[in-house]
């Protein structure tokens, strides 16, 4: 039975609605896909959930064409296994927390690694029960800070978590290989573009990491591409580190009087005035850059830090967050340089600096910052920079982070050329979590020596929910949505342009004959609404062809349109069917 | 591709486990079909979300056949549309509230007549958009007192809840009557006993409220049937109201002495030795038993209530508490006595109770007490009942209440016979909700004459997940489970009995011939595992046909089983395929 507009659950809007944020995001509102249910919260409409329910299905099938095996778990759980690994405490506000009325702790899962280790931990106990690759196609629950366009980043929220379990490394790579090929196959099914993109293992000390990106200029995800191939987050782009220099011959540090000179602008342009250099003008990069952040730890603790980068580039604060976790980053306010008199706010010098320092304060550079590198910088006194301050020589840092900003035309650190900035969704995210959980909550089993060994496991994430924003996005148009074929409402969006018998019966006719050679059908059947309002609506919904019945049909003919390219053709009647068949046959692109 | 019990995420469990509480859950847990994740909370395994995905499936398609559109709303929502309905207080302990992180307040939904009737409230302004109705199948969460036997009654579960939109109470009627068929053809189709019984309309306001019912003996709902057809929920039924009776020549009340009574036997011995009727001994259905209870209403506030039935029955708690919802019902404990001293435990008369009476309190009485009827009772006094207490002469009740038990053998209230008292597992509820939330959210459209009218509602809810539940406890046997054909996770349980090349080789051809010909089969082809083991597993998992490919094959004989019957039957090997067929073909049972 086709779907009928005059009954359809549906009212499109013609205005922009109040809540609108992206192109896809406002067209999903205005044709009726979703609604907003309260922040961060959407609910589907039938032709939304339709949608959602397409892509859901392509996502199982090619999980279970891997021989994933669904599972189902509560979205609402006790604190227990969370307090275990930590993740009670780390996830802080984002995690939705609840007592009932016992007054026992609960929380709304934001992802289950904890209950699926357990689970294997229950069920197996011999390297004969793995490998195991266990999914979900479950709610999901995050108190974000700053929830957006619907579903794109929600509150509540579709995803599909899955877990290997392997006796050792071998099987972890393939069990990951394994389902980086079924989100590839996802993927490129559901007719979304995308991209791979080396992640960040993070905190939790995994090895290997990808996200599958669908690149759009609305993307929250910036990453990076080099003309050879290399892509990744940009929280995970690496810099190629240079050859340390010899500082045999570097003159000794030298303090000067430098006035008002609290930017690097400034810094620059005085030193060019008064402490020329004999070979070329001071540079931005010649100066070190220190800025001193707070940050708390999971257990509450807090700490400052200073971050050291050549002066010519910003810190990054996502990549310096991502950097840090679980800690969390904030800015060192006008309390805290109080409370640490050394720090003298815009002359921070690497001077008093790190864990073996007067102040102990922790002290990382950039990966650019090798021994032997010559810096001007701040001197720990207002008004006053230090000159020919060398790496290795009258500073040591305690490490080196990448928290630097990557720009377009740095090079990519596997030498395949400059790096290319971009935007992107995150649709997926597969990711090596190696044994952090295995030995937080004891899974282990017997090997084939009889020996314990710990269980080493994958995550393996998509958002289903928000791969249908993620289309939207990709796909829509000054006029609307405009689906893949695989995923849309319906294939034929059939409007009965007109009045009179001949039309309709001759619409009705086709939308029969459609559905039943298995094309889908949309049929607009309203009675008292005017064709250019129907047109508008086929536009704006977006199925993939737009069939037209209207005074034509007197000679004979129908139209059909190509909702992405509009591209229109005249069609006869009695040949439209077959057309449309032909059309649908080909594999979907 | 067959189900593998070698690589299946399964354990059979040979021992009770320690949370079983039913004989179908015990099964369900030692088969591996689910598994506690918490108090009330379950994690489906992958045999026991197949299970479930298949019920799920048939109440999809049965709503969508009645033209029914699915929708799906959050379970995680603003307090506010239940606040506008009394229900964020109404529903007590039992609702999960919650607070984000700007610290609004939240609830996990139990039930979504207030979103849904905004969102038709949002999107629908005229009676020509009516009817509709709307449809989901979500994870609703109800933090129950007593959670009971894991997908029973548990704290997140899934439900089916629909509701239907009309103009008219004679719309209400058709979609209610269109629920009613896909209600009933659901439960055929999954092949689960049931009854429809009347149940309470309560105070909801609704007129029209029936419950479906699988019967169990383990089940928690009590129904009466009657032999012409009467069928309901016990604290729907209705006490046929006898006429009253004369009592002009009634003898005046009068208060007599009797210590140590304050029990019906004891008062009815007493009156028998000291008081003796001239026409027949004195019986328990001769006294009125005065039952006080504190009632908490949504507000907060506390009433006592007096409940008056003839002294042969007891006050039934849950027909009680069903005729007072929203309001609580309590026990009358020693404080409540001690500051109502008028109130003599063990003596309480009717003759300082009701509305008009010096205490003013509430005095509600069985239906058999009319005008007319002669009653002994307490008289208020330590030691002291009143004999000839007439109702209409002596005391007025403020009401008549449906509290008293219901007996096997009272008479149905539609003259068709005695009730018959049963137990059953409610797995459907249909419900005439008529204005009540329409009118508490303001959702009116404008009728043929631009009239604005309030829409009438119904609200139609399926327990999925406890379809899975009941089926498993209805169809149990002492061997494990047993499901009917069109939910199991596969039809044939194909079990290579015995070692050697030969029986693993037919095994995995027939399985293969099997999926190939539409028959699901899970093969166990586990190498180290005895016959014996196959065997009680396949009992156990329940599968309708049992194969067993074993040492009868050198005779080219394999053997079926029936689950359900126990029959064996031998079969050819090259004609078991053919045969399993067949006897699939058959409408599903």
């Amino acid at each position: 039975m086709p779907l009928r507009m005059s009954t359809l659950f549906v009212r499109t809007l013609r205005e922009e609605p109040a809540d609108a944020e992206l192109p896809g995001h406002t067209a999903l509102l205005r044709a009726g896909y979703i609604r907003r249910a309260g922040t961060g919260l959407h609910t589907w409409l039938p032709l939304g959930h339709r949608v959602y329910r397409r892509v859901e299905q392509v996502v199982r099938e090619e999980m279970d064409a891997i021989g994933a095996q669904e599972v189902h778990f509560p979205a609402l759980l006790p604190k227990e296994p969370y307090q275990a690994t930590g993740r009670w405490e780390e996830y802080g506000d984002n995690l939705f927390r609840l007592r009932d009325r016992r007054d026992n702790d609960y929380l709304l899962a934001p992802t289950h690694e904890e209950v699926f280790t357990l689970l294997v931990k229950d069920l197996y106990a011999s390297y004969k029960d793995l490998p195991v690759s266990l999914y979900q196609i479950q709610t999901k629950y995050r108190d974000e800070a700053r929830p957006r366009a619907g579903l794109l980043r929600g509150r509540e929220f579709v995803m599909k978590d899955s877990y290997s379990f392997d006796v050792d490394d071998a099987g972890l790579e393939a069990s990951y290989d394994a389902h980086r090929g079924a989100y590839v196959r996802i993927f490129e099914r559901l007719g979304i573009p995308f991209v791979i993109v080396e992640a960040m293992s993070g905190a939790m000390g995994g090895s290997r990491s990808e996200e599958f990106l669908a690149p759009t200029p609305v993307g929250e995800d910036t990453f990076v591409r080099s003309p050879g191939g290399y892509a990744a987050n940009v929280e995970a782009v690496t810099t190629p580190v240079p050859p340390a220099l010899p500082f045999d011959d570097a003159p000794a540090a030298h303090v000067e009087d430098t006035p008002a000179t609290p930017t690097i602008e400034t810094l620059v342009a005085f030193a060019n005035e008064h402490h020329p250099r004999p070979d070329r003008p001071w540079r931005p990069a010649d100066t070190l850059k220190n800025v001193v952040v707070m940050l708390t730890h999971p257990d509450g603790s807090r700490e400052p830090l200073v971050v050291g980068v050549p002066g010519d580039r910003d810190v990054d604060a996502k990549r310096l967050a991502a950097q840090l976790e679980p800690a969390e980053v904030a800015v060192f306010d006008d309390d805290d340089f109080a409370a640490h008199p050394h720090l003298v706010k815009g002359y921070l010098g690497p001077q008093i600096l790190g864990a073996a320092s007067e102040t102990s304060i922790r002290y990382l550079v950039d990966p650019r910052v090798v021994t032997g590198t010559r810096w001007l910088t701040g001197a720990n006194a207002e008004g006053h920079h230090v000159f020919d301050l060398v790496c290795g020589r009258d500073f040591t840092p305690d490490g080196v982070i990448e928290a630097a900003e990557v720009r377009d035309g740095d090079p990519a650190p596997d030498g395949s050329g400059p790096l290319e900035l971009a935007r992107g969704i995150e649709i997926g995210h597969i990711f090596q979590l190696g044994r952090k959980y295995a030995e937080a909550l004891d899974l282990k089993v017997l090997d084939e020596h009889g020996k314990l060994v710990t269980v080493t496991m994958g995550s393996y994430g998509i958002g289903v929910s928000r791969i249908v924003a993620a289309i939207a996005e990709a796909c829509v148009d000054d006029l609307g949505l405009c689906w893949p074929a695989p995923i849309a409402p319906a294939r034929v969006h059939l409007v009965a342009a007109g009045k009179g018998e001949e039309i309709n019966d001759t619409a009705e006719r086709l939308a029969a004959e459609l559905e039943a050679a298995g094309i889908e059908v949309l049929l607009d059947d309203r009675p008292r609404v005017s064709p250019g309002v129907k047109f508008k609506d086929a536009e704006l919904l977006g199925m993939p062809k737009i069939l037209v019945v209207g005074k034509r049909l007197a000679d004979g003919v129908v139209e059909v349109r190509d909702r992405a390219s509009g591209e229109r053709e005249d069609v006869a009647v009695d040949a439209v069917v077959g057309h449309l068949v032909a059309d649908a046959s080909p594999a979907p692109r």
